[in-house]
């Protein structure tokens, strides 16, 4: 059907960018130092933070940036002049990437990567970064409200068959792991991430022997480990009693490590199928539960004392059902001008929320020395040092005629230097310390931050030089149709 | 980070199929010949039709069939024995599959994709075509909608940004053109598939000039077709005066072809930049709005008499936002016994919907010859003829008192054989075909069916031999706990 190969991510954005990026060109600006900052103004799901991802995905794409044959090739029929396409064919990256690590918490309104590029280049990237921070920020939050209703460790991700095509599921899978889940049913994002793996048997197997205690047996020959699925037929009538039998039958051959529910009411289901585990014998066999989960019904569940020890968690996760989109932006704070000098700019709009927040800044997490807890997230201008600061006035988020004074404190810078230059600077971890940082992240949070349900707003604040810089930038700007 | 390279999709799915086609390998019935069908119980979005997409992505993905040597490698590391991992190694696709057509007008229940292979095979496609098919089919029928409000070629898909990660995006766009939108913005979906591609300039472009009037003067130095962004600053006083004003200066050096809304009252602003567009000669240049539009804004809108004569669709459509999943399953229909007898088999549910439709079965559409008009979908056995039948007997899907007898009707198969015997039978229409196909096919429908608020519901009925053989089926299962 394509003639062309899909061998690139250049041309994975929106046509506005390489229309931009023309004028830019033929106006000789392209080349101007620019600064833009991604941040997402209001967190999904109405929860208390965010945990950021997506920051391997986009080194990878960083690293691949540049026009293949085939990109230029297609732009030329589309009708782009040979001048232009050859300065697209011969682009490089060489700007500066500075990011909150994979795994931080995040919040709104803090920017959590800066892109400091030439202008053409920066705009190149726009779309594709969004678009890979939006989801897996997304997934990773999503997940992390899920953890802490049903404990780390204790969540599988099983929704690929739900997911947004073949990407998404293994992206999803993978913000899924960092935030606690305990491991992933899609075997390929096992293979690429190293992921743990999970899953034995479906309906279907029981449909294609035509008989539970024949399948359950037949799964039992060909495998060590045995989750049966006892909801085919009838759970408590047929399913449960044909894996006991099945476990009785085969004793040590096999690891009988427990029962998966996949309909009904899993709260009365498993508190009865417990039962009868502990009274036949296997009070260490666990009970799976699966069928539409989210963090809500999980607590529900959990409120009523079910019996179920992990969670199968399909289509609200992988999609972000109840919120499937996540809006961090792309702003432009700073520009060079004719002179080479740096010029921050601002956005303007009638929404207050809307307006940026113009200049190089930089991120820092106030903690309190006293009690290791963070007190909020302070942005300061590039040059600033509050850790150099006797005392950071903090104010209340919403109700701003509430602040406090934190002195005994750390200001730990939030973003690493990632790129510099177009080179690779920082070391990817391992999946594995990213997990860990997840967990060590949170645990400077008070837990009023990190409930799922009507959690406190954690303040995010501007320096004050920082906030008197965007004043008078917006004094610089009113009225616009005055100007 | 990954020491397996992503070359392959057998292992885009859930281990408990590798681990089921394991038992079947061991017990000898992996080369039984078992029939899947695939189906969504429930249209999204309450919708009364859907439209199937996803059919190339199926096709390219069968056609790579086949376990890898990282594939391989990465279950071996996982514990996998060598004896199955060599018939994994040595396993090609040899089976059968019907579908509907891409683009075909579907309904809840009805078989869409129907796959005969030896069970193995087939169990390993699960998951991936899943996937496959319910997101593009998903965002296919959420894109419909939108057509059906906004009209055919008026709308334009730019929610790369907001997609979940980058498959989303294109096969999203792609799913969104084949329905009637007139384009993407996204430049790789463009070139993979030859979809119209769309933009211009970004508000980035107004703030790095940092004045609206140098920014379109510069963008149109550089591009002969223009459509102005102009709400960076102020709409009416500022954007659209500075539009025209540019428009007036570069006369038939550009063609104008319009102004871009993408934020405030998009009625109020359309209707006063269409006056001062018209006052000031340019009748022809055309309103796009955009920002988070989706069906109901967009009837909202044309209710109000905005003057929008396109549309700029982004977060709602890409992530189907208010339904983000499609629920379609693959459930086994009938399967070889040890005598090579195919049974067909019956999945029993508390839930009746959730009961399935035993059998290989067909599906047709039953077109009234008197007008045309489609009177209902017909399932019928594998080797009935319903256009033999003198009159249909079509029920109310609901209230199935209500009934009625269909005389004078063509009865079209709504499958294509796509592959048989592992070869490709398929010819891969053109996009435009698909396309056209999409418009063509739902034009046999009444109105009622088609409207995006409360449609009446459409006839999906089965077979009187159908029927009979379903309960039959139940009857031989039920009480399950008898067994």
């Amino acid at each position: 059907m394509n003639q062309y190969s899909d061998d690139s991510f250049m041309l994975h954005t929106d046509l506005y960018q390489i229309n931009m990026a023309e004028t830019y060109w033929r106006d000789d600006i392209h080349e101007r130092n620019a600064v833009f900052d991604i941040y997402f103004r209001k967190l999904p799901f109405g929860n208390g933070y965010g945990v950021f991802a997506g920051l391997e995905r986009v080194i990878s794409l960083v690293e691949r940036f540049g026009f293949t044959e085939s990109d230029i090739n297609y732009l030329r029929e589309t009708g782009y002049q040979e001048d232009y396409l050859t300065f697209l064919k011969n682009m490089a990256f060489t700007g500066t990437i500075r990011s909150v690590r994979e795994g931080e918490i995040v919040f709104g309104n803090e920017p959590l990567m800066r892109i400091e590029a030439p202008l053409a280049q920066a705009q190149l990237l726009e779309t594709l970064l969004l678009n890979v921070i939006n989801y897996q920020t997304l997934i990773a939050t999503k997940a992390s409200r899920m953890v802490q209703v049903a404990g780390r460790g204790t969540a599988f991700e099983f929704g690929t068959r739900r997911a947004h095509e073949t990407e998404a599921a293994i992206w999803g899978a993978r913000a899924a792991y960092i935030t606690g889940f305990a491991g992933t049913s899609n075997v390929r994002a096992g293979k690429l991430f190293g992921i743990p793996i999970s899953g034995t048997h479906a309906h279907a197997m029981v449909q294609a022997y035509q008989d539970e205690y024949t399948a359950f047996s037949k799964y039992a020959e060909t495998h060590k480990d045995c989750v049966f699925l006892v909801d085919t037929y009838d759970t408590l009538r047929s399913g449960v009693p044909n894996a006991i039998r099945v476990a009785k039958e085969f004793g040590d051959k096999i690891n009988f490590k427990g029962i998966r529910l996949d309909s009904g009411d899993l709260a009365y289901l498993s508190k009865n199928a417990r039962r009868m585990l502990d009274e036949e014998g296997f009070p260490d066999a666990k009970i799976i539960a699966s069928n539409d989960l989210d963090e809500e019904t999980i607590m529900s569940l959990n409120a009523q004392g079910a019996k179920i020890d992990s969670w199968g968690i399909g289509t609200k996760l992988i999609t972000a059902f109840d919120q499937p989109a996540l809006g961090a932006v792309f702003k432009l704070v700073s520009i060079e001008n004719e002179r080479g000098e740096m010029v921050d700019t601002i956005k303007i709009s009638g929404n207050p929320e809307k307006v940026t927040t113009p200049g190089k800044k930089k991120v820092y997490r106030i903690i309190n020395n006293a009690n290791g807890k963070a007190e909020g997230d302070y942005i300061a201008l590039e040059d600033e040092n509050p850790q150099a600061e006797e005392k950071l006035k903090m104010f209340h988020p919403v109700h701003t005629y509430i602040s406090k004074f934190v002195t005994n404190f750390t200001a730990r810078e939030l973003h690493e230097d990632i790129f510099a230059g177009g080179k690779l600077l920082y070391k990817l971890p391992e999946l594995e310390d990213i997990r860990r940082y997840v967990e060590q992240s949170l645990s400077v949070f008070w837990d009023e931050y990190k409930r799922p349900v009507n959690p406190e707003q954690y303040p995010v604040d501007l320096s004050p030089a920082c906030w008197e810089h965007k004043m008078k930038k917006i004094e610089e700007m009113l009225p616009p149709s005055a100007r």
